[in-house]
């Protein structure tokens, strides 16, 4: 078995990682452990610098840079968190960074972005090829390209989460993680089978967004249409080369939850733990608390990926039953 | 000078609190002292038990009842934070509990006390006399009252917030306060002048319900109408004989801001720091973000007094614009 990654590489991203990401607390709710019958820590990486975990992959990639790549700088595409963490990234290290964004991304992405100094092109994400946009500006200006997921730096980094969770509140029965391309998946469940190897890792998708459960359950990877889902960290259309033999390998199984299950995990974290989680930062955790995944008597570690959402959206979505 | 509480009583009730209470995290803000241009350290007490620092007072009241006290329970009236925490606090300890909440309280809050086992008795904050109500029922049932924040061991409970901060962070050159009828002002001003006899106390109240202001600035208790403010919990006509000698001998102002810079704010905690606190819980924080409040350069403790909100009514805060 030869993977992208193994478990020397999370331990080197943590300690790359060390002093300059947060170490996100863990929050628990006597609510939550009670409508569950199970015990919960939910590891914040919406309080993440940047406000998702993004920024563990993208630092740790951008930091492994040559002299002659930080003169160049970094490209890449981005439905937004992982634009706001290789533009942070890239002024921590002090190097240019071009991101590619979709035109519906959420506004306050795209100036968060802007505002981390980084250059924004924008894309139409149903009719143009990111990717294709992201390596041609590669190659014009002799950046390098760190794709959003599919990257086994990106991967090593995204999986100090589980380190850290795991790390803080000692052993764990099932590990929840949400899951778009499966960058976060693939680096935590490397991380949890090591430390844990009788650890479930579950990954959790929208359903309308379930290329990675298809891909899961054929055994080979499935393309989908762009999702349209409220989870927008999710919308993606195949998971990677890198990441899909890690959650063949490492990962037990891939749930999918509705967006309405979304806004009623979104509304539970906002009046029960006074937390701002984003849509698809509330995959995980919507799958115990709202999908029915049966944790009773268990140890759950779930992993909020994120709480980056325009104020608006947000009310609309808290307000609308 | 003789007043109702000293630091050995916040001290003792630290002791009292301690495993029961939560020892709230210190948030901080890099876009808070940018802002700013100041350090501000966010004391997070809407992560508090029942989501607010109420918690302190009324377990630290309710903990010093005699065995026949505690048979007979406890009695109080509250617009909403101290009836959950009296109603939580009789729940650890074992005894009857009878909340008389005003009719037009969040929903939320009249059913999260009731759901605490605590016995709800509605009236109209307009028309009727609260104190009376609560009085009756003490003496018809042998109930002990516990006001909401006129009563020597809640003013020392709310205390060991300023406390934990400090002992926390280190030295503060200005605490900011939210002041409603001065139970958690007076506690604080007790430990910080104690710890940092230098450290300014600065109590902030809405702008429609400025009691303690102008009761300050005249030098005796001034009475206001009940005001109509989105700062629910600040909703108070006058300080307290307990609470107005200890602001008028160790609180160094009282600032007040608009209730839309209370909504400016609490969209600042959302966007930024992925946190719900409570209208009245932005009253501190407001006076520097939004208030103007000259405080560069300043290392500035700002308790943020609790997050209990209909998530209803956050979301239509949160939307307007």
């Amino acid at each position: 078995m030869n993977l992208a990654i193994k478990h020397d590489d999370i331990s080197a991203a943590a300690a790359r990682l060390h002093g300059v990401a947060h170490r996100t607390p863990v929050a628990t709710s006597h609510t939550a452990n009670e409508r569950t019958g199970a015990e919960l820590f939910f590891k914040c990486e919406n309080l993440q610098r940047m406000g998702a975990f993004k920024f563990r992959g993208a630092y740790n990639s951008l930091s492994q840079f040559t002299p002659e790549q930080r003169r160049a700088g970094v490209v890449t595409f981005s439905s937004g968190n992982h634009a706001q963490a290789i533009a942070l990234s890239a002024r921590l290290l002090g190097m240019p960074a071009i991101i590619v964004m979709p035109s519906d991304a959420p506004q306050m992405k795209i100036e968060a972005t802007q505002g981390y100094g980084a250059e924004v092109q924008l894309f139409d994400r149903y009719t143009e090829d990111r990717e294709a946009i992201g390596r041609k500006l590669a190659g014009e200006r002799g950046m390098t390209l760190i794709p959003p997921f599919d990257h086994p730096h990106v991967m090593a980094g995204q999986g100090t989460a589980a380190l850290e969770l795991i790390e803080d509140v000692g052993a764990l029965d099932v590990l929840l993680v949400c899951v778009g391309g499966g960058g976060l998946i693939s680096g935590c469940a490397v991380a949890a089978k090591h430390a844990l190897p009788r650890c479930r890792v579950i990954g959790v998708e929208p359903e309308a967004g379930n290329d990675v459960q298809q891909s899961f359950r054929r055994g080979e990877i499935v393309h989908i249409n762009v999702p349209k889902t409220i989870a927008d960290g999710a919308q993606t259309q195949a998971p990677g080369r890198f990441t899909f033999p890690v959650i063949q390998a490492l990962v037990d199984d891939v749930l999918t939850v509705s967006d309405a299950q979304l806004v009623s995990t979104m509304r539970f974290f906002a009046e029960r733990m006074k937390m701002v989680v984003e849509p698809t930062g509330c995959l995980a955790a919507a799958a115990a608390l709202e999908g029915g995944l049966d944790v009773r008597g268990k140890r759950v570690g779930v992993i909020l990926s994120g709480g980056n959402i325009d104020v608006a959206r947000y009310a609309a979505l808290l307000g609308h039953r």
